[in-house]
């Protein structure tokens, strides 16, 4: 199938349609989907439906094979590759999908839908905060307080300075948008350029390495993809300007940790915000922990557990609507470019 | 005198004013007051002025005397006392102004101008910051890293939180303005209770514990006046919800940090930021620098290196022309409140 196809729409004939919830042994109870949770979200919809919830590690072959919709995260493809025949939408509970690359596993006629958006708010203000964080040099004053120094770096107001955005989807969006009361000068960086409400102006990838050298701080939000995978190397580290912070709240691999840790130990850039790792947790015998001027949070940046999957939820019940008047349907994966 | 009472309005016959700076050896370069600094705030006033700078450690004792206006910071107010008998404004390059109390050094006819309201943009967001990192759980996520732990302690946004202010002044609204657009109840707490825009409802001081245990986050941006003093001791600090957090950006003696660093070693409160402290630099030797969850600014919030002089000295010279033209003084500290 061709990337961002349609799957057939529902009809009358459908009849009851079933959705095979599958939830995984490790996840947090905030991260599980209950029969609850999603008759809610479906509202009305929920009288058509008819829900089988079930552990990874104990499938219900009978139900899936007999699924129009999946829900999960971390399942595993062949799984639905070899049982999911009926599928029509197969909905992830993340906005990352590099793991389910490449979509060649995905049954004839299904989709691959993921929960981007979902995440907008809690990461719009954790990327605020971290932002916010780099100008008052937090990175610093947080190793200093290590050491026990009163080590006054003072700081200017943020109003003016140039926050470069690496991805411009809607995570890098939201950030932006926080970022506006301040008077932060917001640009986006993408593969299309094209322009994005939040931000003052947006640019191709092409022109990255002439707006390296004019940001204050760099924001990094897009997905991992064949394009974006070690983006920001030695080399675009490099550009920044010394007195430059970084923020990652997408994905690890866009980064080069090992690059960024040898110039946060020289002491160039002010410092660097980082919520996402190669190997998550990240090992406690990771040189990444006592890198001075960096700041780790173990990937708690966008997952809001009061109103995490409500959300997730909400963009399926939404494409479940629109499948039933034959619309388009949202936050479709696209082969493709892998977001 | 009087609070409030007014000097003497600036006539032609006058003539020239002289106005009397002085520096402070070790202040930081940003925070001297240099002739052009000045004349540049004063725009067409400074054709009339004649500017004496001075340094504290070398007093011009002849200029002080002739001298209309003063500007400095941490002076001897017995100097003033004894040298500036023709002194109408005495201007402080701080907002805080405890250390100059009780005013019974001014000279008679002088009045005692504060800088409050410089520090506004940037202390806003400061607190904006603090507030975010609160919300994200970063004191007890610094303090894991720390100990090279991967701790998810999960967060949800910050819409529909209540950031409970202690003191409602321009630091105090300047924070609650930031954290407008995230959708956080603004609850601010002041003597008079009377209401200020940038919050949802303002109250009187003897409310302050019925408010305690409803506040997300306290934040504390008080001016340091006997009624002040202590005002978050102990017991305030257990009325407090075991989730809140708490962030100081006013004056140290306004909360007993002893009570609250026993609660964070206990485990109880979210955890706090704190910009002030009694002794500033905070000695190398203080049991504050490992307190768990608790993060140590050095008294950055709210200067900035780039703007803080040219706000102050806009203060003062929007007085001179109030002081030329018979109108009220702005920022006059009040003997009787002490802010």
């Amino acid at each position: 199938m061709t990337a961002k196809s349609m799957p057939a729409p529902l009809t009358p004939g459908d009849g009851k349609l079933r959705i095979y919830v599958e939830n995984r042994e490790n996840a947090f109870g905030n991260f599980v989907v209950s029969q609850d949770d999603l008759r809610r979200a479906l509202g009305t919809q929920a009288d058509r439906v008819e829900i089988s919830v079930n552990s990874a590690n104990a499938p219900d072959f009978a139900s899936l094979q007999a699924a129009t919709f999946f829900i999960g995260s971390g399942f595993d493809p062949q799984r639905l590759r070899d049982y999911g025949r009926k599928l029509r939408v197969v909905h992830c509970l993340s906005a990352g999908v590099e793991y389910y690359m490449p979509l060649d596993w995905l049954p004839s006629g299904a989709v691959l839908t993921n929960s981007s958006g979902a995440h907008e708010e809690k990461g719009g203000q954790y990327g605020l905060m971290a932002v916010l964080m780099l100008n008052e040099r937090m990175p610093r004053l947080i190793t200093s307080q290590k050491e026990r120094r009163w080590d006054q770096a003072f700081s200017s107001t943020i109003r003016g300075k140039t926050a470069l955005f690496f991805g411009t989807g809607s995570l890098g969006s939201a950030i932006a948008a926080c970022l506006k009361p301040l008077g932060v000068r917001r640009i986006g960086i993408s593969r299309n350029g094209r322009p994005v409400e939040a931000f003052d102006a947006c640019h191709t990838v092409d022109t990255l390495h002439e707006w390296l050298p004019k940001a204050d701080f760099l924001v990094v939000a897009t997905p991992l993809t064949p394009a974006t995978r070690n983006a920001i190397g030695a080399r675009e580290i490099a550009l920044l300007p010394p007195h430059a912070g970084l923020v990652n709240i997408g994905r690890a691999p866009v980064v080069d940790y090992l690059a960024l840790a040898t110039v946060l130990r020289e002491g160039r850039l002010s410092g660097a915000v980082l919520d996402v790792f190669d190997e998550e947790p990240l090992p406690e015998s990771s040189d990444l922990w006592d890198v001075p001027n960096l700041i780790i949070t173990p990937h708690t940046s966008c997952d809001d557990h009061h109103n995490y999957i409500d959300r997730c939820l909400s963009i399926f019940a939404g494409n479940v609507e629109r499948l039933s008047k034959g619309l388009p349907l949202e936050n479709v994966v696209d082969a493709i470019h892998q977001y």
